[in-house]
This record gives structure tokens, C-alpha cells and sequence, in this order.
């Protein structure tokens, strides 16, 4: 089944459209996971801390959100040892009936694009990817193998429009008319051809919450395109403010929280509770706060 | 020492500025490292087909050219066995005298580009490269923390202005000025705080030999930014599309060539030599090329 209609069918059987990030920090992990923190341990011990942290996550998530999104950095950051939890991780969360979405950002000329491609949406056995995130500075050419490689596997992509940093406006509002409303329509037309039966396509758009604003105005330029939208939680948007990302009855979207869900334990709000327990009523907090937020008025 | 002072000295010492790409598209590798894109083989095997490919090209640039480029996207078409590729061949090329460019092309949010930073710049040990290639799209306050990163491990980087793929203009030059002048005037801005006793930046800019007029004039306005040069050889351009790029006495630029060096034995131009006669000769060709093309006249 194409990746829109799985999407599509996974919001609507868990309830909300809320997905975790997978961004296994190394400095903030409960202390149980400290070793992955320490320079002088054996990589494939401080690997398999992460892959042991996140595999907690996975199943906290199973049957409460649609989707995680494992975020390629912290995993780079121990090497091929990191690679390999990146697979264990990846393969519980499908094993767990979980979407992932592969927060990987990458993009480059075709023939290269292609590779990526395969590497995480078809070559990658169990721990392929449902989607990933790919980034459109190098045009049209640079995405139209990924959007092959889309049809052939049923996988998604999510393009970044507008981020969610503060300081992504330098290049994305750039020019008359922004550089991101520019993409935009690219990514409505690129995903054509990939719609499914629900009317949304499977390539997507990154398009951040902390823009409230420009969300409505991008979501209008791409009636079609399911979002990602960053910038919940710590990054310092509510739910209110990813509300203009969504069509109606709560679909087409898809909001994410990292650092508030894995980290919850750190927080003030949480404080003194085991970390599995604060993650836990941090998940669910977020699914009734956009229940509530996306409930017809 | 810094980066730019590095590859100032390495140019000098190779009398060149030639920079051999290690793409290792798994369906192009020589019969004798065949098992590669043998999808049945386990993956350990296939990647170790790679690496052996691949040390044995770094054995013929060493002590001729300044320095390689691997690009991830190969690697990562194998998991985590190709991540140990990876870091096998850096370790490799590193000890054989050549710096190393990792062509990776990342860019996210300011945490998450930290950790790229340090994935690739700090904490790799033997495996870590001198520069990686970075995507501007997200904006000065992803790049931030990779300026850090940069200074405190002497490593370098270069992001992407103008890319050599046909269709780079469909966004890199949307506005007036376009795109990708913007990014040009910022990345020479970037870079002023890690300039090196050579008068040149650490923090350099990607721009495509196949954009020829436009290589003069990012060239104009990145006076002290060293320049990654790729789309000579097989991507079309020749040497003297690429000059523009070059600092008086042929410095401040390197030119990548990647499928015309590794795949040399697959051109008619060297029809029936064996795969490392072939690259050898194509290495020479280039290192002649552009000796000839920087020769004061």
C-alpha cells in the first residue's frame, strides 16, 4: 500500500498525529544509559545503550502514535557501531507496527540521490524506512530519483519548505516570492504523481510550527502534500500553533516532539518520576493535547 | 593547524589541485570486486569488497594528489557494515598522507548539526575527516555550531553555493541576487573568523565547474573562501571551465573528478588496460590537465 494510505490509516486508527523523534542525545540519557555518554567505553557498548534506550521508547510508542522518526546524527556519532542501532532500532519499531520516518536530510545530485534512496527506503531489509526527510537545495533532478525509488518501494518523503530554527528564514524567505513558498510548489507537483486512494501523496513537506503563520500559507500551496511539523515542545511551539498545518478532521499532518518526550524526566513538569513514566505521561499529554486542539469546534 | 593552512601546504607539495571522488557505486566496481553488488552475499562481505576497492585507489593518489572525497551515500547503501567501510577507508587514506573530504552534504537544526559535526570532525578518532561538505538550506544558526566544531578540531567546511548538477538553478538562483549569491556573501562571512596564516578561510564553498561564468563571479565574491570544484570528467566540464575558480599560482580551489578516476578502465579512452592501469593513467591526465590549464602564462 502506498505510503499515504498507511500513513493516512495509522492517524486515523491511533487517534492523533503525533510522532516521536528518536534523538538519542548522548549528554541527556537517563542514567541507567550513562555509559553511551562515556568516551572511554568501547563504541559497541555505548552503541547498544542507545539501541537498549530507544527499544524502551519504541514500545512505550507502539499502539499509542502512528509514527517515530529516528534522527540520523546521534546515531553517526558512534559510527558504524551507531549504524548498526540505527537498524535494531528502525526493525523494532516496524516489528512494533510503527511507521518510522528517517530524519536523515539528505540530498544530492542524482546519481547520489539514488543511492540514498535505495540505502534507506529499499536496500535496508527490515530496517528500511517507511520515509525520510530529504532537503531541496540541489532542485528537481536532485529529487526525481528519490521520487522513483518512492513508487517502486511504496515509501514517502518529507521535503523541507520552512524549518522550524530560528533562523531559518536567512535562505527559506529569500526573494519575491520566498524561496519556500517557491519549493512548496514544487513538492505539491513532485507528489502528483504519488497520491493515494485517501487524496494525499506520499511526498511530503517539513514546514515548522514555530512559523504559525507561514503554516496556513503553506498548507494552502500544497492542499495535497502531508506535513511534518517540527518545532512542538521544546523547541518551543503548542498545539495551537500546528493547528494551520492540518486539514480537516485532523489529517494531512503529522507533529513532532524529541527532546520533550525522551528527555521528560529533565523536565520541571516531571520531576522525580522515573524516566520510562515521565516519557510516558508525556506521550500521552501530547495525544489529548492535539486531540482536543484538532476536535471539531 | 588549521585546515586551510593544511590543504594550502598539501596543494603545494602535489604541485596540483586534483581531488579523486571515492564513490563507490557498487554496479560500476571492477569483475574482481564483483561480490560488492551481489545482493544475495552478506553484507559484510560486499562492503569488504568496497573497502578493498577503495584502499587500493587511495594507494594510487597517495603522494599524488592532495587529497579524496568519500561520499556516504555508497557507504550507507550497505548499513552498518558499509559505515565500517567507511571508517576503514578514511583511517586509510588519512594514514597514507592524503586529506580527507567527507562528502556528506549534512544539515539540520543547530543541536543536530552539532552532532553531525562531531560524527565527523571530532570524534571519529582515526576516521575522522579533515572537512565535510554542508547544506546552507536551514540557515546561519545550523551552521553555527559547525564553525565551532571546525575551530576547535582544525577540521574544515564546505557548503553548498552552487551545485554542478543541470538543474541547480531551479532554486540556487531564485531571487535578485539570486540564491546562491546570498549564500556566497554569507559563506565568506562564515569564514572570516577561521582564516589561516595562507590568507585563506577554513570554511569553503561548493561550486560546479559547470556553471563557468558563475564560478568567476562567486570566485569575485568569496576572496578568501578555498573552493570545491566537482563536474570535471564525467559530469562534462574540462579543465579550463574550471580556472575561474583559482586563486593567482593555481591555488584556493580543488577540482573533484570521481566516476572519471575510479571507472577510467570502463571509457574507451582506456580500453583493455587493467582497472589500475586505468585510473593511474586517468590520475595522471588530470594532475597534466591541470598543471597545464594553472601554468602561469
Amino acid at each position: 500500500m502506498n505510503y499515504a494510505d498507511r500513513l493516512d490509516a495509522a492517524v486515523a486508527a491511533c487517534g492523533n498525529p503525533c510522532l516521536v523523534g528518536l534523538d538519542p542525545h548522548l549528554e541527556l540519557l537517563p542514567e541507567e544509559f550513562a555509559v553511551a555518554r562515556d568516551t572511554r567505553a568501547p563504541r559497541a557498548e555505548r552503541a547498544a545503550a542507545v539501541e537498549a534506550f530507544l527499544c524502551e521508547v519504541v514500545a512505550l510508542c507502539a499502539g499509542v502514535v502512528p509514527a517515530v522518526k529516528p534522527q540520523s546524527a546521534f546515531f553517526e556519532r558512534l559510527g558504524a557501531d551507531g549504524a548498526r542501532a540505527w537498524e535494531h532500532v528502525v526493525a523494532a519499531a516496524r516489528a512494533a507496527g510503527l511507521l518510522v520516518i528517517g530524519d536523515v536530510k539528505r540530498g544530492d545530485i542524482a546519481s547520489t540521490s539514488r543511492a540514498y534512496a535505495q540505502a534507506f527506503l529499499e536496500d535496508a531489509g527490515d530496517a528500511r524506512c517507511d520515509a525520510i526527510t530529504v532537503n531541496p537545495y540541489l532542485g528537481a533532478d536532485s529529487i526525481e530519483p528519490l521520487l522513483e525509488v518512492c513508487a517502486r518501494a511504496d515509501a514517502g518523503l518529507y521535503v523541507l519548505v520552512r524549518t522550524s530554527n530560528p533562523g531559518s528564514g536567512l535562505f527559506q524567505e529569500h526573494g519575491e516570492p520566498p524561496l519556500a513558498h517557491v519549493v512548496a510548489r514544487e513538492v505539491e507537483r513532485w507528489g502528483a504523481e504519488l497520491r493515494g486512494a485517501c487524496g494525499l501523496s506520499s511526498i511530503g513537506a517539513v514546514v515548522g510550527a514555530t512559523h504559525s503563520a507561514e503554516l496556513a500559507t503553506l498548507r494552502a500551496l500544497m492542499p495535497h502534500t502531508p506535513l511534518l511539523i517540527p518545532g512542538y515542545g521544546a523547541q518551543g511551539a503548542g498545539a495551537l500553533e500546528a493547528v494551520p498545518g492540518f486539514l480537516a478532521g485532523g489529517r494531512g499532518a503529522l507533529v513532532n516532539s524529541s527532546r520533550g518526550i525522551l528527555y521528560a524526566w529533565r523536565s520541571p513538569e516531571h520531576a522525580g518520576k522515573p524516566w520510562r513514566d515521565a516519557s510516558r505521561d508525556a506521550i500521552d499529554a501530547m495525544v489529548r493535547e492535539f486531540r482536543e486542539a484538532l476536535a471539531p469546534a
